[in-house]
């Protein structure tokens, strides 16, 4: 079946409309009509070619939220109508030990991201969500549980939300736990919402000082401004745990030094050069730990939708059309976003 | 009481004889004939004002063993004539989280270190084993059950064996874990014994090509020359926990990429000046952790020493005497050391 979509065909290219296959059904498929697609800063590095290895063209998009509109036969798990989304994966091995522990990006074989591909089927790469419909096996097709007219705003919780949902549950975030957010952006926003519902107590460190009411409202108990030294000492030593979601190369020591003991920040960002070097007496001394953490497991991000659908929980976002996406791009690397860009598809098809 | 001893008073001074009073016994103190004193690089650091803050006249030495001489109206656990041990502290608070979880390493309030002090007593300094004799309340001392012909072989157990005890047991290194140790020295040597002793498989890294067969008799069921690329290949992705002892600014990306999936990495050497910055990608790609570890409380050094004098495990030595300490700093710096200096204490009662 013909797909429309929105690509480019090279780091320099500008974005326009695309048309390609998607495969027919296999027995274990499920064939989606997009809705919605989340613009993450990874779809902007991929088809800039910022990260080595794009496959060109290129169809970004791993935010995906849509309508089943058929199924395979093998399919038990979903049925035309259903509203699903699918994230940042495809397809993994599914028998690894990682694999079979819920935690297929950490697939030890493989995992086909939903977009730049390869795939297992011998195609040499694969589309994502800046398309109006996508093929995806059984195993990695997510049932939403929102309300649909908050579908839109369920779109970033695939990759912005399981991004800050795998680790904060991951290092036992919870009640009792005093936790902080650094960088308030796609994924800092959703850390801020998702750690406040987990019961936390929640700090957000922004260098922003116009941030603080956003940060609050976010679900911040309370706001440090990292650049003002004072605010950041009166934290030292308290925190269980920081969830690190900038990508910016920056300094990781005034956040190391306020961990507890025994306490770990986690990054789940990587910067196009490296931070400077984290200082090792901050570790040492309180047997601190600096981890990494990405995306997260197909049953994970289940367990998030659900916990969302439930606590009313979605995104903050901005509505934008496909044809808007240049202009989006250059504003998200302004951080003119509160806090993420999401396309309605409705407007590729009444211009496809 | 006069002790006798061994210090230096400015960084570019020569050790030379020196006299202190070592304080009267309080009720709860431990009087310790000093027999063995480990040679710690820390000890180096410290005389030589390679590090911020040491107080001079400088008496190193926190690789203590000894033979008690008196104790105070109020000690129970020990008394004349027993073995005993001191290492890097001799006071905590004894009240925070940390003392009361036995981690008196990481005192939130202070620590006293065995030498270049502040004592809680009012002193500015505290002296340590480059001495005859010392005055430790009985909280700090630990009790030595190895035969008393191997004592000097125990003394490093105080600094060096504790030191990757703690974050071997914190990792819970053990049966079926596959465990690497960074770096064959004095801190090394130590880990590959106790690893070796907890039951894991155990694989040695080193620089040097010639210390293969030390590592493998040292307890390694595998040595890896770490500068060899196809080697480290062969290992990747597979390690349970890695303890990397070397304080000299060396890459860390080699090593974190060998570690599985929710791996770490325990440093429990301080660079100098920083290690290459490391990879946030490898960390990201597969939830690996770096964390630092600081010596181990008192609790977990009795734990280490009941442990090895089960197990028949002291550290590799050189003895030397006081006068020697000098020349024998000279070699540490290159490393010509199997595994660490002790002295003989007796040599300075003559010299006295």
């Amino acid at each position: 079946m013909e797909a429309k979509a929105y690509a480019v065909h090279s780091p320099t290219d500008q974005f326009a409309p695309f048309s390609f296959e998607r495969r027919d059904p296999n027995p274990n498929d499920v064939v989606i009509a997009i809705r919605y697609c989340g613009v993450c800063h990874s779809d902007l590095h991929t088809a800039r070619g910022e990260w080595p290895g794009t496959r060109y063209p290129c169809v970004p998009g791993h935010e995906i939220v849509g309508e089943v509109t058929a199924v395979g036969d093998a399919v038990t798990r979903f049925s035309q109508g259903d509203l699903v989304g699918v994230g940042c994966m495809v397809d993994s091995c599914l028998s690894c030990a990682s694999c079979r522990e819920g935690l297929e990006q950490y697939c030890e074989r493989f995992f086909t991201g939903t977009y730049n591909g390869p795939t297992q089927e011998g195609g040499d790469n694969t589309y994502g969500g800046y398309s109006d419909t996508i093929v995806v096996r059984e195993e990695f097709v997510l049932r939403v549980g929102h309300d649909a007219d908050r579908l839109a705003a369920v779109a970033p919780l695939l990759c912005a939300g399981i991004t800050t949902w795998s680790p904060l549950r991951h290092w036992n975030v919870g009640p009792g736990k005093k936790v902080g957010v650094v960088g308030i952006g796609g994924l800092g926003h959703m850390g801020l919402k998702l750690a406040k519902a987990l019961g936390a107590h929640v700090v957000a460190f922004t260098t922003s000082p116009s941030k603080i009411e956003d940060a609050r409202a976010l679900g911040a108990d309370e706001v440090v401004v990292s650049r003002n030294e004072e605010e950041m000492k009166a934290h030292s030593g308290s925190f269980d745990f920081i969830l690190n979601t900038v990508a910016a190369p920056h300094d990781l020591n005034p956040f190391a030094a306020l961990l507890k003991r025994d306490g770990a920040m986690t990054l789940v960002g990587a910067p196009p050069s490296p931070h400077p070097s984290p200082d090792v007496g901050n570790l040492i001394f309180k047997r601190r730990s600096i981890a990494g953490s990405l995306i997260g497991g197909i049953a994970e991000t289940q367990e998030m939708l659900d916990f969302c659908a439930a606590h009313s929980i979605v995104s903050d976002i901005e509505m934008i059309t496909m044809q808007y996406i240049e202009p989006a791009y250059e504003r998200m690397l302004r951080s003119d976003v509160k806090y993420r860009f999401v396309i309605d598809m409705a407007s590729m098809r009444g211009a496809g």
